[in-house]
């Protein structure tokens, strides 16, 4: 049978990702406690040898559709299990394909209170991400993205010597300060569970403040002083994030990637601030 | 000849806007005291009568293209000047129309400095449109977007309160501040001059307080400080800059159109803060 | 008690919408046969008037919260009747407003199949909204964006002439087909019942074709015979959208508003090509 | 003087990006035959030793500043050039960063017809890149995305067999056809001329056609039958700009790093087809 994808080239190139970006699919995950629906972002990815004329696309959509499915009867217990399992079952379809990738991105929500008994659902975003070589391993990421604010530490200084007034004497002066995105990922083996809601709390502790939907006015004033007690460059946000996560995640093995990203939306400038460490636990380690 | 689009219909409906979006194309405008080159967006729109099955789009973008080239050489002041030169050009070349449209957005910049010598050159966007009837008025409008900052009058009013500190007393207290962006557009007859850069002027002075790209510590220190002298809500800013248009604008007909928009990329919150007004002078006036 | 949002203001002037945008939170809502959880994005607004400072715009939060939490417990049947139910809780709790106005936007999926066997769940948009005004009416409104296929007549036609055959005589002929985008919203009083799914369907019935996530080789085949046969223009799209809306919604009253919109992201040009109607089911019987 | 930037900390960790993000700034560069304005968006980063608080941002502004104002006098070729003195001056500004980084992308604009006389303006994005070590050299990337046309091979074939006609003895069958966005990147030292415009070309020929804005109904016929004629999936783009890279760049070196990616939004799906290589010189010629 004739087949416009298996036509056999000569002299080509093999490409390093080849697949569908952009598919949206509402998918069940078993979250601590809770069933979860989310509505996830895919791309769907294998390499392709030189010699193939054409990856066969449809299939990236039927591992997608079956893994899904799966999922609700077996109860997986988050994104980044599912990319792994599309990841393994896209070499089994693509028999041709050395390595599989998969990238998921979905909003994301948890309950938060400021322990004055008003609480809100925050949005966070959840990031998880899979790759598969055949014969290898597989590794999968969870990453979160996590909205609060920071307040400017250097600023704030400055106000102070312009005021005459001392660091020691005062409350905090005031500075400027912005909403900030700041996201983590790591990538381990396919066997260890990682747990998102962990990472958020972790952000939300190093960010200067965490943000909330709903503030009575009191609470509102707290938020305010408690961001203007912890000024924080994005550096110092990537940092505490980091020596965080190297006490929570002390387990995790030296191979372990790590990347975390922070980016301040300046409300004294038009652009934005940013800082960001890849790095590996090993070499945090160090 | 025979012409998908000129086939009759009966018992079809009439269209209110086909036409083509999201058309880049180089233009040079002769602004006060220079030439300047702007990457425009634009979409470009005719009604459609019930009896004819398709409009000549084609005839949209060799509209745009003419008096693109015919700007550069009669010096057109204005981007919502070159926008009803082509309102009239697509009337002429539509002629089952009775009625056109252009919408321009294109980033900006002006060069601003805080008095202390250093100077930046700032971002801003330039949104323009026009729309002519057949036998009747060409009228065309100026937009101007301005990112700036808001410092928050309630939680400095809350923070004081809970410190028990006497607004009269003290310098400003803290509070949050963010990242705004204000925008403004007139719509006025043809004949009428209008200004860009006097309605970025305006918001500017309406915001807590303008954004600069190059910021020395003592500058920025004194940005923070002249937020926090001007603590506005996204309410206040909408209102300040009606109020400067009223005055600046004094002469300008009770049928002018004007809206102002401003919104807070709240620092304490994941969501947006907003404000804003559709207005005629005439109303404004009342 | 002091609070900066009641100051009263002399002079000043009145504001058409205040409130917050870009408020995400996971709704429930009981669809035909179903119960859906949607991620909605959220927009609340209210006016203000001229002797007021500030709106308090934590309470649009709290209204939204509680409305959320009271549609899991009366099965909501539409994004469109919570927006109504959070209109009239926004004219309560803001003693001081005359008007209120909620927009929504969620990802939605149906499964949808071509006949021979294998379905696919299908991603679309629903845009919802509403507003109410004080001691008037409430009116929702429900919207649905779907993503299809167009296929363009006119150089179907030129293809033929340039190649001598006569269109009676042929299969269709070669043509640019691509991505189009197409939208319809109704709005109605709050006793009406809508159905975003009849919505969707009209589309789908609409475009040169439907479009689907998993297509296998056959069934791509007839896709593409299939819009080549319906060869459409966007303003083909939204004229025969408006015919369908006259006969399956016959009963709505000539009040109700009628948007239509249709996007194609042209696949000969750089530029997308666009068509709209904007009327009232009355205009469209006349 | 106290400086907090400068504050030493102790069992802190490096940081990999530290700068700014997002700034736009109009900018000269002399194109062959021509001087060109660009509204260019710049990141600008540079690492941050572990024992260094933090990053002083403002001078990574200042640098941006001055280097865009050189190249109006000196006359730099290209966005790459520019990027690259900005990474060298980056390092001398920041004299405890050992890496300096920088990122550039603009809409970009270039005459095309379709050789029967009419021409138009058409438009494409540039992005260039440099970085550069301490004691080490720098490297500049130029890239160039274009949007253009692919018409798919695969259907073609399966609406032949479902005809039952013979692919030897007919003109081109339908299919379905959409935008893509084709995109290439290389990355060589600095001292190697690049040229933009060549890379524009190469994957404008290697896309079942390029696009143009203006079409008179023949070119657009013309358009149509050429793309039939030229079925390409995305893999079949990426791999002929890699052959054509080969050739036109045969001089470049093994090590100079090469990235082709072409993305078709389908118009038989919603979602995206997506092929990639990431490679070098050497590995192609291998």
């Amino acid at each position: 049978m004739s087949d416009v994808q298996n036509t056999q080239l000569k002299g080509s190139f093999k490409l390093t990702r080849v697949g569908v970006r952009n598919v949206k699919k509402p998918v069940r995950v078993s979250r601590p406690g809770k069933e979860v629906t989310l509505v996830v972002t895919f791309d769907l990815f294998v390499d392709l040898p030189a010699e193939l004329k054409g990856s066969h696309m449809s299939r990236n959509l039927e591992v997608l559709s079956r893994v899904v499915d799966e999922a609700v009867r077996t109860h997986v217990p988050g994104l980044e299990d599912l990319g792994a399992m599309m990841c393994q079952e896209l070499l089994s379809r693509h028999e041709y394909a050395t390595r599989s990738e998969v990238l998921m991105s979905a909003d994301y929500f948890l309950e938060r209170g400021m322990g004055s008994g008003t609480t809100s659902l925050e949005w966070y975003v959840l990031r998880a991400s899979a790759h598969s070589t055949r014969g290898g391993e597989t590794r999968k990421s969870i990453g979160v993205e996590v909205t609060g604010m920071t307040a400017c530490p250097c600023a704030m200084e400055e106000v102070r010597k312009m005021r005459n007034v001392n660091s020691e004497d005062l409350d905090a002066s005031i500075t400027h300060n912005q909403r900030n995105v700041t996201s983590v990922s790591l990538e381990v083996p396919m066997d260890r569970p990682l747990e998102a809601d962990k990472l958020i709390g972790i952000i939300e502790r190093c960010l200067s403040s965490p943000t909330f939907e709903i503030l009575k006015r009191t609470d509102e004033a707290k938020v305010v002083i408690n961001a203007h007690s912890n000024p924080k460059f994005v550096e110092d946000v990537v940092r505490d994030v980091l020596a965080e996560i190297l006490t929570e995640f002390r387990d995790l093995p030296d191979d372990v990637c790590v990347s975390v990203k922070s980016e301040s939306f300046e409300s004294i400038h038009k652009h934005n601030a940013y800082a960001e460490r890849d790095t590996t636990m090993g070499e945090l380690r160090a």
